[in-house]
């Protein structure tokens, strides 16, 4: 195992202080385990909290901020935060407005936001919870009930956040974040397996010639192996897969994100990209707003997920809304 | 070889169509092999110019922008792009305030950016140039006469460009940039070697628990081949090179680019910033800004370079200002 680690036991503490050090804007409980907002949050507003296993970075902690999170539990590598962490940022963020959990459909994720809502009420603090459910990929898959959450949980905490920080309210953000979770269909495509930090090995093996197509962010069986194929013809099966699911007419506007799992470069990224744009507007479909890069990854892992979000005018507009995190910033 | 690619042949002119996909602030020349800002430039001011060969995406195509640079000219996948490129570019970008080559030392760009400047001149085009040679590691190393350029690029396009912005002459752009670089050391390690689409395999062999300190941006050889070791330990041998290097103490102030070499996940990295951080605090050191991702990559190489600039307030208050590119936006 090749990693910029110093244990694999302390991989998440470290890359905490590392998140520290490097976003002053953003206030790290290393004890708590949270991510917040740096400063007092606003009063009145409805506050975002997600979380999940750690090892898909950006994704939570990096999309904590002004017009997004309001706080991220990161989980140890793979593996789902607990109760306390929830109930923790949940006390430390709710300014009376109620919090929005979001949740990336995995067995231990939704079992554990629940008793985290469940003592967040006890507390006399309203929770709604948004399930993201858009890997069209396979259902019933290695730790999950249903389809797995991916990608689409960017969409979603960038434009419920938006709601959220332009002062929605609790029913309307949830059923806001449930809304885009729905017109999202995700599928991922790997070149090569990750390796966590604890295991030390690679999760699958896959040939020098093969891909895992369908493939999930912890390595996931998905629907077929197959022999690599050139990126037009990858694009095609993801997007295939995708539209087979969606109900995209030409006309549509759609928000698209080609997201790395993590070892894949930039330049590839492009690649497939300029794919993908081709295809759509081959269906007459018109890619309003994208996103190109790491977003959503799987420690290590090379190869792409594509995700294809129906998009409203509403939807657009929160997306264009100012947002200020590591991750994701524009507008202010 | 495992890349998400149609042909190696192809790698340059589909990446360029997926970024001009991606990004409809960009005006992607795909003849000419260059990219601008989309819309005319306020007339008057001094525009930079940068490029170099690609597979290091980031670099330089998603630093064009508002704030940046006005131009980029990207070679096939670690070659040096043409003079007729950096011509175009020049021609398209000059506003009669003239036009700031930004150069990282390698001998190919060097010359070819030099025939440029002096057809340029032919054209009336007044051309100062930045050359970046900030890697502290070697010197005269695979395709370089002198030191490599890497990291510090990023600043020398951020704060230049904030002044051209900001309506500098050419001197001031151009002296402000060479002082940048003169500011700023580099140090990378590898993990694992690079791939390009053309050779199809890894540009050097890395044993299973060795590591390539001192490593180039295209794989040219380091300092020395050692055993892996804990990221704290690998953060203090970067470290140290460059602080023998510098003339930084107790109570100055530093801006930090911790950067991915394109297969490092963002979670290592911010393994990595914390020991920077601790490091620098312990000898006074304070981080006054800072950067983790991948900015300066080498295409699928797993590993880091670290890079530390000593910043007067004026570069402060250049880093700060505004800036609109796909890579880098913040305050608009």
């Amino acid at each position: 195992m090749k990693k910029l680690i110093n244990a694999p036991e302390s991989v998440l503490a470290d890359a905490l202080a590392g998140i520290a050090a490097a976003h002053p804007d953003l206030a790290v409980d290393k004890e708590a385990r949270i991510i917040t907002r740096a400063g007092a949050a606003a009063s009145g507003k409805v506050a975002l909290v997600s979380g999940g296993g750690s090892g898909h970075e950006p994704l939570h902690g990096g999309f904590v901020g002004h017009g997004m999170l309001s706080a991220a539990c990161p989980g140890e590598v793979f593996t789902s935060p607990v109760p306390d962490q929830m109930l923790a940022a949940a006390r430390a963020v709710d300014r009376g407005a109620g919090v929005v959990f979001i949740v990336k459909n995995y067995t231990g994720d939704v079992m554990n936001f629940e008793m985290a809502a469940d003592l967040a009420a006890d507390d006399g603090i309203s929770v709604a919870t948004v399930l993201v459910d858009d890997d069209v990929a396979v259902k019933d898959s290695t730790w999950t009930a249903g389809r797995r959450g991916t990608g689409a949980t960017v969409l979603v905490e960038k434009i419920a956040g938006a709601l959220a920080e332009a002062g929605g309210d609790l029913a309307a953000v949830a059923e806001l974040g449930t809304r885009v979770n729905k017109a999202s269909r995700s599928f991922a495509v790997a070149l090569t397996a990750c390796t966590t930090p604890a295991s030390g090995k690679p999760g699958f093996d896959l040939g020098e010639d093969e891909m895992e197509v369908g493939v999930g962010i912890h390595g996931e069986p998905g629907r077929s192996r197959e022999k690599l194929r050139p990126a037009a013809e990858i694009v095609g099966i993801a997007l295939d897969a995708i539209l087979a699911d969606h109900d995209l007419t030409a006309g549509d506007e759609v928000i698209v994100l080609a997201n790395g799992l993590g070892g894949t470069p930039l330049i590839e990224l492009y690649v497939v990209f300029a794919e993908v744009a081709a295809i759509l507007a081959a269906q007459g479909i018109r890619i309003a707003r994208s996103l190109v890069g790491n977003y959503v990854t799987s420690l290590d892992m090379a190869g792409v997920s594509l995700t294809v979000c129906k998009a409203d005018e509403q939807m657009l507009a929160l997306w264009d809304a100012p947002v200020n995190t590591p991750a994701l910033r524009w507008g202010v």
